[in-house]
């Protein structure tokens, strides 16, 4: 025994800048993008084993927009169903259903993806667990976090590179370092909640199994999601939530329903049409928790964070669940990149919590009132006070730009500043940018803008030219790159980097003109360290695609304009083609 | 010695379907076809390792749409550059260049892909080695037949199943069983000989140096291809080839030039432009060959076949090598499978030399013209014969569908039949399937038909079912539907494979409703064996795409019409919808 004791070896100790504790969406878009910009991150949790199914599965437009912008939403579409359609049936006299209409699942016009991705919430953490493993990063499995102790001293909570944060870690699946005391600068909580759903290969006669489907009947309302291999998932309202939550709790006992019970409700809902599972066989179910909470804090003190479902919980009816977790992480990360490098203040990681603290109330709001909408009775001559379809329609649509995350807009703060929206009014500052194709001027080839603003943690300066063709506007070009290249300017005082001051700015430049009228060498050479890297506001060469993006910005095709992006491609701050000063301001008000 | 010679074993015999000899572009593309469509199947090269830059370089719009078809399109265009547009440039008075004019790179206004892939060589082979590798087949490499030996054996060579070649192989890599004899049913000889160029980084203040730039001076003719990487490629065109031909043998000789004579010569042409190699370094050099041939037979008695360079070298000025190589294969693969499975008469194997045989010679006569304008002197007041730039312009266009591969029509023959084309007068029998988007009839998702016709060795019947809320043309396909059911009829007879007799046919069917007026459910049930084989001829719900292929292809709104499209992509018969048995008649020619 004491020799035991004496040889015991006290518990490995190691460091790292960010520790993330829980490898659901919010926890692995964090880790990848964080991996990505080079932070030192580590990210555990306590399941053994990735999803292998369930779970929220729905990624809308402004999310596949995300994964985009890190690469990977050519794997996610390649896996997913894609839901084009919405159909809605209601009730009709003679106690059946009917469909009275239909309309796109996707009502954002602006979306660049005009459809929903499904796919089961495995498969889409695969798609960023893939990036992850490709760049040396894995998720510790099977490890749980036993003491987490903060410093709250003043001196180090303020020095960025202080480790903060004392956590100890058990790694059940170890043979040796079961228990480790890892210190970090940063830690983010991101562990998600469970919700509920019957998933199966449905052997029916209903016409719209293969869309999105809202079925309000008089026995009840639920809703139908296709999905890959021929799955669709039910969501079905339950008549009596009473019956399934444990009285002693206030808790869902799962043990109270059966997937048997559920199909036995929807196929009541669902007649004249009958439906079951193929064969009998339920590819999953659950039963799910709705809560309608935001935490009261999103971090303590800017050093440790939660994001995803453990500082909002919702319905997942309109299938944000796992589009607002992975947008929580998609804000944080590149502002916690810019602090741990040392390029930006700490005072960057508030507009965190501002900026979802605000979406994450919108979005309870929206649900409440979608919520209502949803589970109500509908109308009917008996029930005067029910839903009427064209409410249920109505919201649909005007909700269209929220559900589909294209809509998301933070308010003004150090780094959204609408001084000057006027300039390119239709580029709104707090928003993602307007999808549009413009064509490379050395080239001739036809890109989406959204492909020249990935999410590399650089900020993208687009500088709209006005029209090359025009010797005014030539000058005005030629006299903003001599400002640009100053050593007093932003570019060359927070630039960074020893090669071309690119790390930090990405700077590309469109000009208004037509391709024909003008070639790539008379963009002042300061604009192009690479050929790629000027543009024209034109048709391609096939006239498939492209032309029209000054007006679809609102952009005057003389006086241009300068519009900064963010790292998470959202619109910064807009000003004139002579607006340098404008510029130094706000980078130099977050930016060291 | 006697005790060597005693335990010396003999060489190892093996057995194979189909040997082929050379690893590319035409190789690898016959074996991957053929080791997807379940042959056993193998592939040796001479050379030690794959390809890592330089030769043959340009896949052509329909080379893309092949590869789409193996599923193979988008790992290409994301190594490749792509290449959207053409310049002209002509002399000036003052001895100098100037640009005349411009064009779209591809004038086929059908290409599905409207622009030109360039990567080198071996990453397009490597793009199919993956897609072999993943399916378990690999080149043999270091490996030379040293002997083939052919049977002609009236019996043997009329019975598909026999082994009517024995090549000798040596594997110059191997330890053990060096020597190998191999038995084949079917053999392929298709070794690549090279081209030549100049490939690098330009430091040049030429505007148009990444586009496929056509330059004509009176210092001689050059073009440029961009490349994947920054590279370009520069061919040049050598103004006294004599210098550079062996006296005593006729043959190039790479040793009589340098890459540093080519890049003087290109200097000359360029100016007032200046160009030269970045930092000096040449990428890759060579000359080429051109030879302007057809070999005489594509095959021996239809069992062992030529394909590719082995059969026809041209200049490659135009892009083509590769292409017609891969095309040749591509047109191959699926008539062995189909013979080697029993499926088919050995008859079918006589259409491959037929269709490729008329490709290669037009494809000569093209190269002649293009080739005569491409080294003609430029027209001047002192050279009143010369070429004059609008007739090069005019050439460009014009053979803008040949060069793009788009065009290529094969002739009647027994897979080739276009008695009743007058009823799809835009789906032309003989050539590729025009490019549509539809819309799938139970999930509104909008389908390119190509993606509906993968090279699976499956004909694809493509039944245009007329307008389905019309009483009168749903009784004419439930009619159609009830004849295909039936067993003497082609689906039934030919059909294999014992689930679902899809195995030979994969009937498709399109109906020309609009999408809100009839659901998937109306189309008899005999054509949806799954839910994705319906589809209307409708806008998509965003308005983006689809919409007008009834239109496009000259079919009748109601009278519809039945369409086979061959395993290769190609048109091979029309006819109406009650038309079951021209259909029948067609199959029955070469089905067995």
């Amino acid at each position: 025994m004491t020799s035991y004791t004496a040889t015991r070896t006290p518990p490995k100790e190691s460091f790292t800048d960010v520790l993330i504790i829980g490898a659901g969406p919010a926890g692995v878009m964090c880790a990848n993008a964080l991996n990505l910009a080079g932070v030192k991150v580590r990210i555990v949790d306590k399941r053994p084993l990735g999803l292998a199914a369930g779970q929220a599965d729905g990624c809308q437009p402004r999310t596949i927009e995300i994964l985009q912008s890190y690469g990977l939403a050519e794997a996610l579409l390649k896996r997913a169903a894609h839901v084009w359609k919405a159909v809605f049936y209601n009730p009709t006299s003679d106690g059946g259903i009917e469909k009275t209409t239909q309309s796109p699942t996707i009502t954002a016009k602006s979306a660049r993806y005009p459809f929903g991705a499904t796919l089961h919430q495995g498969g889409i953490e695969d798609v960023i667990l893939e990036s992850m493993s490709k760049h040396g990063l894995e998720v510790e499995r099977s490890t749980i976090p036993t003491s987490i102790e903060l410093s709250d001293a003043a001196d180090e909570v303020k020095n960025a590179g202080s480790y903060t944060a004392k956590v100890v870690l058990e790694h059940f699946d170890r043979e040796e370092d079961k228990t480790e005391i890892v210190h970090a600068k940063f830690i983010l909580g991101s562990d998600d909640s469970i919700w509920g759903v019957v998933d199966m290969v449905p052997d029916t006669d209903f016409p719209d199994i293969r869309c999105q489907a809202f079925v309000h009947s008089n026995a009840g309302t639920l809703f139908v999601i296709p999905r890959e291999n021929d799955l669709i998932r039910l969501y079905i309202q339950q008549s009596s939530t009473q019956d399934i939550i444990d009285p002693q709790t206030g808790r869902i006992d799962k043990d109270r329903t059966s997937p048997g019970k559920l199909i036995e409700q929807g196929k009541k809902i669902f007649q004249p049409y009958t439906i079951q599972p193929k064969d009998g066989n339920i590819n999953w179910w659950t039963v799910y928790a709705v809560g309608q909470r935001v935490a009261k804090q999103y971090s303590i003190n800017d050093r440790a964070f939660i994001a995803g479902d453990a500082c909002h919980t919702h319905s997942p009816k309109a299938g944000q669940g796992l589009n607002a977790s992975m947008g929580d992480t998609h804000n944080l990360a590149w502002k916690l990149a810019y602090v741990l490098k040392g390029w930006a203040d700490m005072s960057l990681l508030k507009t965190y919590e501002c900026e979802r603290r605000k979406f994450a109330q919108d979005l309870i709001d929206f649900d409440k009132k979608w919520s209502k909408l949803f589970s109500g009775k509908p109308y009917s001559p008996d029930n005067a006070d029910g839903v009427t379809h064209e409410q249920f329609l109505g919201a649909f649509t005007e909700f269209g730009g929220f559900t589909s995350g294209v809509a998301i807009h933070y308010d003004s703060s150090a780094i959204v500043d609408a001084s000057y929206q006027h300039l390119a009014p239709h580029l709104v500052v707090g928003e993602r940018v307007l999808p549009q194709v413009f064509i490379r001027a050395a080239d001739a080839l036809p890109v989406e803008i959204h492909d020249l603003l990935p999410a590399d943690t650089r900020f993208k300066v687009l500088v709209f030219a006005g029209d090359l063709a025009v010797k005014e506007d030539r000058s005005e070009l030629h006299k903003l790159a001599e400002e640009l290249d100053k050593p007093e300017n932003f570019v060359c005082r927070f630039g960074r980097g020893e090669t071309g001051r690119r790390e930090v700015f990405d700077v590309l430049c469109f000009s208004s003109a037509k391709q024909d009228k003008v070639d790539y060498l008379q963009f002042p050479p300061f604009f192009r360290p690479h050929y790629s890297k000027v543009l024209f506001d034109d048709c391609d060469l096939q006239g498939r695609s492209g032309g029209g993006g000054y007006v679809k910005y609102g952009i005057d095709d003389h006086a241009g304009a300068i519009v900064v992006v963010r790292p998470d491609g959202y619109v910064g701050m807009v000003t004139r083609l002579d607006g340098v000063k404008e510029l130094n301001r706000y980078f130099g008000s977050f930016l060291l």
